[in-house]
């Protein structure tokens, strides 16, 4: 057995995973070069991570150690392996990481989440499929169908908000520099969660955030295009 | 004089400095710790900074170097005088600086656009007013005084655009960590922007955005402060 466990969010299929935290930690994991063993976990499986003190994924559980949430799982990893490549980059780019999980989570996903949500409860296994549906429709107050109509529209509101991500992609490869690191992670794992769970196409072959996310398509030969979703 | 000259946006008044590009600059000279002497410049003024191969401010010479374009200006200052405090902490903290600037540029300088951009006119000479007025109406198309109407609804879609920034900043006193750096000082620039030319109350003062804005206003013995403007 690794000594490093992953939970990780999964649908009905058992390798489709599709959390943006959940593949914020995989990338980071990969980045460090840490063998890890995945374990899937279900919206209801609330039970299987209590032992961590949360019901969200993603948790990770390495010897005697239970971190959950995504930015003090970098944390930690940061500090128990100093030795393998920095997620960050010193302690000035952890603290500006902070703001990339601020704006993905509370920004990016939000405009992914109009436009994606709706395709997620098929994916389901049934028990996970009414939980999921009834938790979203009271936080959004309409059924989901309802509130992922007029796509067109929403995905120029997509196109806005990413205005400044796409000029920042027109400087450098990636946010991080020359190289990926957390903030790349981070903001890909909202691109990702949209790639495993709906077909629609998010952004135009041209626009430099395409060629961002088809380069971390690639990275650690190829894990995340590999996964179970639909073609970018 | 000084080695580093600072060619700065003035209004009539040649002491009213409300350029949020120009204020990005004077921070992180200030936090270099280098001298340099401050030149007023106007809009209309195009003729004199064109030796630096541009007709916008900042523009920075020291010596025979003449820089324009405030990241430009910033990653200038880092090479040249290395032995002085980092304005960014690394090479990575200085390439995830770049989505600050884009950030700040696209999304929360437009946000505050729309709520002070109608009180600048007044603070100009005339011939610069002119100016100001009529390439501004161009660009949105009606006049500043009708742009900016609807103060109410602008100021609750400043508060969401601000939300990633407050969230980051319950979890740290500045973006850069503990101490300011560069990403502070370009989203400092906006906000203090608007201090220069409006009297609008933009932040409630339980916000954390407030509780930094009185940080950064209060560094260097109070530099920005102490700069012609209005009360926050």
């Amino acid at each position: 057995m690794a000594a490093i466990r992953l939970y990780e969010l999964a649908g009905a299929e058992e390798d489709r995973r599709f959390s943006p935290y959940c593949w914020r930690i995989v990338m980071a994991l990969k980045h460090k070069g840490l063998d890890f063993e995945s374990v899937p976990w279900r919206f209801t499986e609330k039970d299987t991570i209590a032992f961590a003190g949360t019901d969200k994924v993603p948790v990770l559980v390495d010897g005697e150690a239970a971190v959950h949430d995504s930015p003090a799982i970098a944390a930690y990893l940061e500090k128990t392996y100093p030795d393998r490549p920095s997620l960050f980059g010193g302690k000035e780019a952890e603290a500006l990481s902070r703001f990339f999980v601020d704006w993905t989570d509370l920004v990016l996903q939000g405009a992914l989440f109009r436009l994606v949500v709706a395709d997620i409860p098929p994916l389901l296994a049934p028990i996970d499929e009414a939980y999921f549906r009834r938790s979203r429709e009271a936080r959004v107050g309409t059924t989901l169908e309802e509130f992922c109509c007029g796509r067109e529209a929403k995905l120029d509101a997509l196109g806005q908000t990413l205005a400044p991500l796409r000029r920042t992609l027109t400087h450098q490869p990636f946010l991080s520099g020359r190289t990926p690191a957390w903030a790349d992670y981070t903001v890909f794992g909202a691109f990702q969660w949209a790639r495993c769970v709906s077909p629609i196409k998010l952004l135009a072959e041209n626009d430099p955030v395409y060629r961002w996310r088809e380069s971390m398509l690639g990275l650690y030969d190829g894990l995340a295009a590999k996964a179970k979703g639909y073609p970018v």
